[in-house]
């Protein structure tokens, strides 16, 4: 029966439809001559964005920790009703959402967000149906061990295929957990799509060390995408001061935080012993030039931009643009940033069924970019 | 009489007329597809290449301190007689030739190499004409109170502009002289095109500062050129382990090293005490991602290339490629790597007067990339 409720969304327009902005502004990039259609406002730091079939949109605000359903024919914002309470304050909220990628048959939808109390939270991970604009079937997969008196650094973002879910956990604002198996701070969790732990996992069996954890040595990875043709990992996080790194996420490997890192103190001086590369942690692929805090990540596939087909899109919050990363024989080989400092910080990136690439800007924004 | 010398050349084919090189390969790059081309190979570190009028270049290999004057269609290689004596060895060697601007009036050439002995070396700075493939009236401009007791981080590199002669020295692996100014080391100089000290030089009349500095707090620069139509003077230095800079010079400014830096001892461990960034220091305007080893610079301004017009070009020693920056709004918005790994390390880049790109590599080639 629940399914027959997405049946019925399929029938809408599909969101190419959506009329064309009057404020939307031209961009000039290397590949690709723009325009950027301001779509929605008024939203509080749209963090998350996904295509149910038929073109209507799940967005998921941090802050507010709401998550609406939005038509881009009608311009409603329906917002989902009966979520799971969730902490909000500083970086806390809903962290990410994102269908299963059989959601057409199976209905799923996965959410994480701040659980626990504001002086005792934790990152949770729900999955849950849709009926009505309501939350239905809900269950918990994954609570993890990562507690912190802040509510820093929680990580969060969410990504499956081959009914496996892999999700970011932050350090929490206490680096040293990042290189300690005993807790899920720092780490890539893996588990099966129902929340059961795979066998398989590096860790499963070994002493003092939890079954979930796929890698670890990580500080706030905000970005978690499978490539699209490969099938490999990739994350990015937020390094200390300047230390920024894109990952190829590979089972049971060692991120290096913060024993090793391309980052520095905020309030000045080294991380640790100040040290780069140590034997038995991996190296990032690309350390982003004075720090950029990225936000969201996505291999665009469209059609709409063939110069831009294959490319790594993230958001970049401090340095306010969208950052895109061209990878070739497993080397970044061209970093663009666009839309510098035109818009709010962004917080994701998503390809949307027409192939144009939508953005979340922290000013409240969903933008699009269309080919002029 | 010299200058009917270069009257000589001019009736000389242009280096268009140069044949394509069987071995060339095709390249993608973002915005240009291109061959590269080897024009000439058996050089020892070619490490400046500088175009005649009438289209024959001068060419400097580093290591073995030759200047030669190459014939790009009869492929003659003459060697340039009657250099003054150069110190060779680690560093050490040639490290820069340019023309004067009004080359073509008054035949003057510079020439940046190692002086002294092994176990006192320095930076001189020589200008001379051509009779012949003689060097003749060579002037000593400048020798740097930079002395070392090794041959390393001389800097080197030379541009001019309205008839000021710009020079770079290194900070000698002395890096606390860097912030002294009561030497060259870890400076730009800046003097008249026939050595004499401009009176409007930052430092002149100040006790213990030395009047040629321009700017100071420099590791090792071996990029320095005029944007051709802003007239900024742009220069890129190696860090230490992952800390080069790319850094928009200007008069009397302290540009950090080694109290703020972007890298690490490559030993491991902070410089100094670990910050980045200081008040009355300046910010590079990009910190090449985990370090480049960036050598050589070039505005492109050619036409054979269209989307790199305006693109600033430095060869990367480390990571082995061409490295390629646009620059918007005095800010960095595009690097691309091209060639990576494909060829030796390179050391220069050159525009040529058919609009092509030449540059030099550590496997003893001049390589010249055309459009496919």
């Amino acid at each position: 029966m629940r399914h027959q409720m997405f049946a019925l969304l399929l029938l809408l327009p599909p969101v190419s439809g959506w009329g064309q902005s009057p404020d939307s502004t031209l961009q000039q990039s290397a590949l690709a001559r723009f325009r950027v259609e301001p779509l929605l406002q008024g939203l509080s730091q749209p963090v998350a964005m996904v295509f149910l079939p038929g073109g209507q949109a799940l967005i998921a605000e941090r802050n507010t920790a709401t998550l609406s359903r939005w038509d881009g024919r009608s311009r409603d914002l329906v917002r989902i009703q009966d979520l799971p309470p969730i902490v909000i304050g500083e970086d806390a909220g809903i962290f990410d959402v994102i269908l299963h990628p059989r959601f057409q048959d199976n209905g799923w939808i996965y959410l994480s967000y701040c659980d626990g109390i504001p002086e005792r939270s934790t990152l949770a991970v729900d999955r849950f149906k849709l009926v009505r604009n309501r939350i239905t079937g809900r269950e918990r997969l994954f609570t993890a061990n990562a507690y912190s008196e802040d509510l820093l650094h929680h990580g969060g973002r969410l990504a499956i295929r081959d009914s496996f879910l892999f999700i970011t956990i932050g350090d929490r604002h206490h680096q040293d957990r990042a290189q300690e198996l005993t807790n899920h701070a720092g780490t890539i969790a893996r588990l099966h799509d129902d929340g059961r732990v795979p066998t398989d996992n590096p860790f499963v069996g070994r002493d003092n060390a939890l079954p979930e954890i796929w890698s670890y040595g990580h500080r706030n990875p905000l970005g978690l995408v499978f490539h699209p043709t490969t099938g490999d990992l990739w994350s990015h996080e937020h390094g200390p001061l300047a230390g920024d790194e894109l990952n190829l996420i590979r089972r049971g490997a060692n991120y290096g935080w913060p024993v090793i890192s391309y980052g520095w103190e905020y309030e000045g001086g080294p991380i640790g012993k100040g040290i780069v590369m140590q034997d038995g942690m991996e190296q990032p692929l690309w350390a982003w030039s004075m720090g950029i805090a990225p936000s969201g990540m996505l291999f665009y596939q469209g059609t709409a931009f063939p110069g831009w087909q294959g490319s790594l899109f993230s958001g970049a919050m401090s340095k306010r643009h969208l950052n895109r990363l061209e990878i070739r024989d497993g080397r970044v080989v061209l970093e663009e940033r666009l839309m510098v400092r035109q818009w709010g910080r962004i917080r994701c990136v998503a390809e949307g069924p027409d192939g144009l690439v939508y953005i979340c800007s922290d000013d409240g924004k969903i933008l699009r970019l269309r080919p002029d």
